[in-house]
């Protein structure tokens, strides 16, 4: 048996709290960062200081950055008319890539789960409230996921924005491209189906 | 696009070099680095700093170790006669795991491999022979993995330690425990069979 007091054993613990990894996946990490050179672990530790020291949440939009407003925020080439609301930033980093939406953002971090314990108060739901009220917005995109948090949560940010003259949007359901029919529920296939468009 | 002053797209690039991680993984692993607070992600990224700057390779079996020798090596009470031959620290800390092997180990750092340009030079083979003409060693266990690699590198030390008087044996081959036979191909199996051993 290996004591605590082992380099290895303990980056090999360190590795094992990263989200799916279990000590044989965290062993091969450690290990390939045992052959790194010196440099290149250095820097990879350095990244990881880093994004602890610099990394905050942006105070319109709340995803996590490294300057307040963020990029996206502060953009002046930006649409602020439309503001697309997420679940979290990787799903923000993913529309990004996309390239397709050129408005503004709010991330909620995280959908209505009475699983984990997430309720209305614990997303980023009241701030959206407030960006609305102070106007410029004419619509609102609800991009949570089609799950049933994500459902859950798109109804009630329709619920607490019910009473102002917003138009809200929701993300449309369908078959993703290379998909096949075979393999969505019918849910999905419903919606590809009532969702048909004219050719 | 984000730039490459961004700590998060910086810390994603980093994670990216790790053993089968993609940008979908590295994304997953640095929003949950993020998340961390900021004692749990300094331990992380220390670690990462000290496997580099404590772990060395020991001098007798060259495992990677923070002490010189290793306390394998150093350990009074393990058999010294039996030296088990194994592939990567890895696979050593798998058999210390068994605790089945009580003698010392020689690690070779790789498997002779064409394809990645690995030959009999590039393993720790000539140490092993060194160390066989120390004296003392009474068998050697080679315990390669049976990959077609693994087999070459056991044939090849036959081979460099045929002229010494030593022991050699190889781990053997069969069905693994929770195994189902349908699930294995004919080399195996056949080694099953022709290992049978007598209830």
């Amino acid at each position: 048996m290996q004591s605590v007091d082992d380099p290895i054993r303990n980056l090999i613990d360190e590795l094992k709290r990263l989200p799916s990894v279990g000590e044989k996946t965290a062993q091969r990490f450690a290990y390939f960062i045992v052959a790194l050179n010196d440099k290149n672990a250095r820097k990879m530790a350095n990244a990881i200081v880093e994004v602890k020291e610099k990394v905050k949440v942006c105070t319109i939009c709340y995803n996590f950055t490294n300057l307040n407003p963020c990029k996206i925020c502060s953009d002046t080439k930006r649409e602020n008319g439309v503001v697309c609301v997420v679940e979290d930033p990787r799903d923000l980093m993913a529309l990004e890539k996309s390239a397709v939406f050129k408005g503004r953002y709010h991330v909620l971090h995280g959908v209505i789960s009475p699983i984990k314990g997430i309720g209305p108060d614990e997303l980023r739901i009241d701030e959206l409230k407030r960006r609305v009220e102070g106007g410029k917005i004419n619509e609102i995109i609800i991009a949570t996921n089609p799950t049933k948090e994500g459902e859950a949560t798109a109804h009630l940010i329709q619920e607490r924005l019910g009473n102002t003259n917003i138009k809200l949007t929701r993300i449309a359901r369908g078959i993703p491209a290379g998909g096949d029919l075979e393999y969505f529920d019918s849910q999905t296939l419903t919606a590809a189906i009532m969702n048909r468009k004219d050719l």
